[in-house]
């Protein structure tokens, strides 16, 4: 049987890096050793390093004017890592448009005077804020957004008008083309769209990681990983490896601007069958709709639940809604092919005709 | 060519764990996913999660009354994890024998009244002090030791008695029997004996974890991590995997004890043969050697980098010393088979008799 894995992160990778990882798995180029066997001062591991920075630059046109930074511990440490970098007066904005986006707000609020200058918990979180009418204060440090909601299935199509925009693009990154310089702060966790779990991008304007707070620790200073290449300690040298596998994988099918247009096409068809159909409900505001994370409900709980344990049985893998939104939930990242998707709606519309 | 890697880590993994590894990298179980690619939240994720602790429980007979987490950033992060949450009275005495020793010192000042209670700095961290003649202060938080040092090659054969003792075990944990009920906590960056870089081992009392500063960031809190049983975020879910099939590998082989009979072995035939050679020289006094790490230098550095890229063409790989020391370091970790030693002895006599 083919097998679509719909999981939110982490996530299907591309099936050219895994054949790759898995070939080298035991002797690295003729090095006598597997990846996970290697230091990471010598000359092969440092190429991975090296590769996976120049890729990630030219991936997404990063200037010298940021770091690339590949860290530990997800996006969750860097809810607190931003804060405990970039608060300098000690105010910021946050927009709250979803869970994590939430969760961001309440750690910063720890370290300094934080203000939620929108949230859209009114409608359970089913649409992004209208950025003409928010309304951010003067003298802030930084404003904060989560870029694509992974558990609410929203997105970004526009970004704010500010000067330190800081955005967690985890669930987002590389999946369509976006102005690296409209941001003093990018970061993301790699489970979704760039490797395995373990390793987060962070993508950082040089002169913005001057002021760390004097309680940050150092392993959360991101001049500390800056100074040192992303060396500082031993890195999670496997993950790192598989997402420069991943970056190759991306960069040979024409970049982020390919995998946009096949990325839009993908969610175009899953929209579309949805609103056609009588069975199956996205309730997501349709201008704010993710490209990534495509929630959907039928009229119960018990269809719902059918439809998960039917649909694992033919293939299509860990469609189960979050929690907090309940029903299905079909996470469509880059490494998604095309067909993965196809067999979906295929599927959905034989369940509706045997369930109407 | 048979290689072996001497890498003071990331180092040499079990054949078996990593031939499994391999097998299984496209598919896990049949599930249709690899292990890099499934949620955190499956049933054969939360498995292995399962296993991998009941492992470290059983290999290191750890009872109910600590918790054994996974948790990500490397020893590095501990060194300030460690005081952010066992600094309640705000003191702790650290006693420093060699350069991570010292960074875990220089990362708890930070947060508290931190005092060095000995150090082996005079003569270059070549052995361990007397703990006969250490004195620890009164109404202290915790003692902090690193267990074996693996650039100087050093390490405790007993430990300070006293009731709050902190270990970093990186570079020996489960490589001989210890005493858990001795240690207040204990971790383990994992890629020395554990499995791949990218985890973290911490094991630590129960009644421990209640009072961390209020300036600890959630992800660095211990009980974040222990009341999701190792699962707040996502964790790094390859690194797991790996190591519990070393843990596996370990347990089959009869289990630290005699794990701790073949590293014995092995330290002991190297040493032996470095004690009673005219080119090599090991300055660590003798009663404190490292089972682990075993740093030799030969009389002249133009001599020490012959045999590092003469070693590294023999297939006998990583063997260059740290900068602080110079020479050679062999590092014999529990994965590090017997014949590797072997051939490493087989090497120098050769080298020895070409040079002299």
């Amino acid at each position: 049987m083919k097998y679509y894995n719909f999981s939110a992160g982490p996530s299907m990778l591309p099936e050219e890096a895994k054949l790759s990882a898995q070939k080298d798995f035991l002797d690295y180029k003729g090095s006598g050793m597997s990846v996970v066997e290697m230091s990471h001062r010598c000359k092969w591991y440092e190429e991975i390093n090296d590769e996976a920075e120049a890729l990630v630059r030219e991936l997404m046109n990063i200037g010298d004017d940021y770091y690339v930074l590949f860290v530990q511990g997800g996006a969750s440490t860097q809810f607190e890592a931003v804060p405990l970098n970039l608060l300098v007066k000690g105010r910021a904005d946050y927009i709250v448009t979803g869970n994590f986006a939430n969760k961001a707000y309440k750690e910063a609020i720890k370290y300094g005077d934080i203000v939620c200058a929108a949230s859209s918990k009114d409608k359970n979180y089913t649409y992004i804020p209208d950025l003409n009418e928010v309304k951010f204060r003067e003298d802030i440090d930084y404003v904060h957004i989560t870029g694509n909601n992974t558990i609410f299935g929203t997105r970004y199509t526009e970004f704010p008008k500010v000067d330190n925009l800081v955005a967690d693009l985890s669930s987002c990154i590389m999946s369509e083309v976006i102005d690296v310089n409209k941001f003093e702060l990018i970061y993301a966790g790699a489970q979704k769209n760039i490797g395995p779990a373990g390793m987060t991008l962070v993508i950082v304007k040089k002169d913005a990681i001057n002021n760390p707070m004097p309680i940050c620790p150092t392993m959360l200073k991101y001049s500390t990983q800056a100074e040192a290449k992303s060396l500082y300690n031993t890195p999670p040298t496997f993950s790192i490896y598989m997402a420069m596998l991943t970056f190759r994988w991306l960069k040979k099918l024409g970049g982020v601007s390919a995998i946009q247009e096949i990325n839009e096409r993908k969610a175009e068809k899953l929209y579309d069958f949805i609103d056609n159909s009588t069975l199956y409900t996205n309730s997501v505001a349709k201008k704010d709709r993710s490209l990534m994370n495509v929630p959907f409900v039928t009229p119960t709980k018990e269809l719902d639940a059918k439809f998960v344990k039917e649909a694992s049985e033919n293939g299509l893998l860990t469609l189960k809604g979050h929690r907090l939104v309940g029903g299905m939930r079909a996470s469509i990242y880059n490494a998604m092919p095309e067909e993965g998707v196809d067999a979906l709606i295929a599927f959905m519309k034989k369940f509706e005709q045997e369930n109407k």
